[in-house]
């Protein structure tokens, strides 16, 4: 009986990395964040193909009810003074929501509803971020390290990038070495 | 601006503990596991008021497509010669899985469908655990210390403990101070 006994995928808590199990893989470059940083000459000016951050998915059956397992992994780095980041997006099902952890790392995660309402919650290492439904979702690497995180969502939330494309109302840059929040009118 | 950046809950990897955030605590003790043991006479001579296990879920709006997130902490020792474990449950709305992640502690995640198939995975410090639809689950302390173990599911989940009222297909006993997985009629 006892050689049934399955070993089941492992998460490193320090680094996010993922063991005993496939993973879907999945890198988004400087060329693939058109329009998303405020500097667009200091972001046609970088390597198209620098890596901004990289998505792991651990292989799981999709279906309502069924949950994705996952870790972001976004480089430290900055578009002229913006510190990298993701897309960012709601869920094409508005109403599904999503769990965060923080594995490594010091950043931000810049969360907005509907009606264009922005706030951050601090990422680091422990650090749990329910993100309710309705609720856009940008992760921001403040630091020089590697920010990890995992993720846990409902596989049938989906991504809706264009509801998004008045943008974020906060941007986070580097002003005189300090970490800066503005509002903005397109973010 | 800074001042509206606001600190999360915070999870400690090492045990499971919550800070920085309300929890929702209740414990279960002996004498709330009618049944559950095969063993009703050494269950009768436990104190009826020891805690078995703990669950900690951080207070969280519910809806259609929130998520709980919370920890078991589930307590070493025996009834008989079976290990100490959570009643275990389907969930009332079927088709809505749950992701298990070890945190500490040795243990098994006992999974079982809704034809009686059961399978066991091994529970350890980075274990992940995508438990799909339509499974019911147990998780079972082997150790000798506290297994606590960081969950994520659906609120409009719900617990239908009622359908198991057959029990599970296995037991995991300690047989000469080994871990014996045993295949029973009414687990």
């Amino acid at each position: 009986m006892n050689s049934q006994i399955i070993q089941p995928p492992l998460v490193a808590w320090a680094n996010g990395a993922f063991s005993h199990a496939p993973v879907i893989r999945k890198t988004t470059r400087i060329q693939d964040l058109t329009a998303v940083f405020a500097d667009g000459q200091a972001w046609r000016s970088c390597d198209p193909q620098l890596p901004v951050y990289t998505v792991e998915m651990l292989e799981t059956p999709a279906g309502e009810g069924e949950l994705w397992t996952g870790v972001t992994h976004l480089n430290p780095g900055k578009v002229g003074n913006e510190f990298f980041m993701t897309r960012g997006h709601f869920h094409a099902r508005r109403e599904q929501g999503e769990v965060y952890f923080g594995l490594r790392g010091q950043g931000l995660l810049l969360l907005q509803d509907e009606h264009g309402k922005a706030r951050l919650e601090t990422v680091c290492a422990g650090s749990v971020h329910i993100i309710p439904g309705f609720t856009a979702h940008r992760l921001i690497n403040t630091g020089s390290e590697i920010l990890s995180a995992l993720a846990v969502w409902p596989t049938i939330a989906g991504h809706d990038y264009a509801a998004l494309q008045g943008g974020f109302a906060l941007r986070v840059q580097e002003e005189n070495q300090q970490i800066c929040v503005c509002e903005v009118q397109n973010g």
